[in-house]
């Protein structure tokens, strides 16, 4: 079992693997090429993940056989499970509780060469419908507070597989960026009385010095304050508080502006490894007043250094701006 | 002029370098090798660097000559620069102020190779009390409202430089994370009357289980919510607010201490790349009851990926308890 640990300071929370807990020669390793040629998500290898929670398949197939279309898995080696109970406890002045969660992969397509880029568009609609039933169906467990959806491209943005997969994780605790982002919100609506992503994006809209494209439901940028060279935001541009509470034309309209931003930056940047996460409202915190979800998408082209980990802030040699320019410019279709 | 920009949802301020941005193509040519030969930090190499700001010098040499053992130069790249106004102001909803600050590198030895761990221990003393009078300086300026002092060693860390060096950033805004620090801190002290590092350390030298190392003025320990496997904390065994006001004594402590942790880590893992962090008290506010300053040294054996970015959350393989029993028991003198 897995535990959840709080730093005495702040209200940042660790999952410690207990159970396999990695030595200093498990570190030697991985700095060893990777092995090349076997892949566990590949059609045919379904027996070497756990079998399947959720998957969109071919007429007359059955669960786990190879005719698949895109399947949700248990991830093998999870930093949380799903059984047990949560047993919150104090350790003197520390706070602790069992690592309990769900930690999910999406295997994006059966073509293991095949990147979100250059997927046919039937295939993204599949992954954004995924990630909406999978949110939808752990919110039934009462223990968790959140479904964070990301995806990892590339080994240096912490993919250990390169076969296209995003993954999810429910946690027990609002995820300290969440409840950061919702305070800040909060105090915005206190204060103005209206919805601030709602305010940002009429003054993008307005100056369109950082819109990278539109269609009828989404918005794509860079945003003002990019932490990132190349950074993107994609906000729906009506105000919308729960991802998986929308309309079939929000979700057609949603892949295809992924689709067109992830495959902006592949070109721009020759494939650059990259980490997106969805920035959707919990379920446990009425919000809907205030809280407007968006996903962000982060290209790895920086290396997070001593100054980023002490101060929490960044340094940007990219202003936004620039990106902008480059990503509105390409065509990729 | 480079700009700090504000996040619009949360407290995250963001240095964007509007003079040099960088395009596409110039992340393509990071990825080629490093060039291997030259080094600025090199003694003959003087006239590569900007004049010294403050150095340990041989009997007899002068500023700038060739003849020294540390030097602290400004940042020939920095991403704040010290000549100008703060200039704050919004442009509608965002917020935002000029890049004021210094930037700049201690160069912690003549010779090319040699590394924090292995130097003889006077060179250690020597970068510790440059630390501090580079700080003290730096209060003078009331612009000015926190000195950041880090170190970034191997590129996985981001040190784009392989002779030992640190860092220091002065920045006009107080980072995110001092202020949450800051903030638990005073939360703990109002509930207990007690400063919160004071209390865990107690709690730490009582179960040992986490102890690394210990001396008269220090203690270093892996903390129980450890973000990283093996990371570290060097802590002052006494009640010390301000890294800069301490004695003769505690300086020499803690050369010492540091000197030992990061031979500990380079014996257990290889030489593996850290970042460290000066957590000091801030000059601006009175903390003196409750804050406690101490060094985070993160090895960085592992990727930071779309779950940390998108919760603040950590995932750490190697509980702090298995970390701690293979640095106590390695000898380094």
């Amino acid at each position: 079992m897995s535990e959840l640990r709080k730093d005495p300071l702040c209200e940042r929370w660790v999952i410690i693997s207990t159970e396999r807990g990695r030595r200093p020669t498990d570190f030697k390793i991985e700095k060893a090429e990777r092995k090349r040629g076997f892949c566990p998500f590949d059609p045919g290898n379904e027996n070497y993940v756990p079998p399947e929670i959720y998957a969109v398949r071919k007429v007359g197939s059955v669960p786990n056989d190879s005719n698949w279309e895109l399947r949700v898995v248990p991830n093998k080696f999870p930093a949380l499970r799903i059984e047990g109970g949560l047993d919150k406890r104090g350790i003197g002045m520390y706070d602790m509780m069992n690592g309990i969660g769900a930690h999910e992969v999406i295997i994006e397509t059966p073509n293991h060469d095949e990147m979100t880029g250059n997927m046919p568009f039937y295939r993204v609609r599949n992954i954004v419908t995924a990630y909406k039933e999978r949110i939808a169906d752990l919110h039934k467990d009462k223990r968790m507070k959140y479904v964070l959806v990301f995806k990892n491209f590339g080994v240096l943005a912490g993919a250990s597989l390169e076969h296209s997969h995003s993954q999810l994780i429910s946690l027990p605790i609002l995820p300290k960026r969440v409840s950061e982002n919702i305070k800040g919100a909060e105090m915005y609506y206190d204060y103005r009385g209206r919805c601030a992503i709602c305010d940002m994006l009429q003054q993008e809209l307005y100056s369109q010095e950082r819109i990278v494209e539109e269609n009828d439901s989404f918005v794509s940028l860079c945003p003002f304050a990019s932490r990132f060279p190349f950074e993107m935001q994609i906000i729906p541009r009506g105000h919308q508080t729960h991802y998986e509470q929308q309309n079939e034309k929000t979700y057609n309209d949603f892949a295809s502006i992924l689709k067109s931003a992830i495959k902006k930056l592949a070109k721009a940047l020759d494939n650059p490894p990259y980490n997106f996460v969805l920035q959707n409202a919990p379920f446990t915190k009425k919000c809907d007043d205030y809280y407007h979800w968006f996903l962000e998408i982060m290209p790895r082209l920086t290396r997070i250094a001593g100054f980023e980990w002490g101060s929490g802030f960044y340094i940007n040699p990219t202003p936004p701006e620039e990106a902008t320019k480059f990503l509105k410019n390409l065509t990729v279709d």
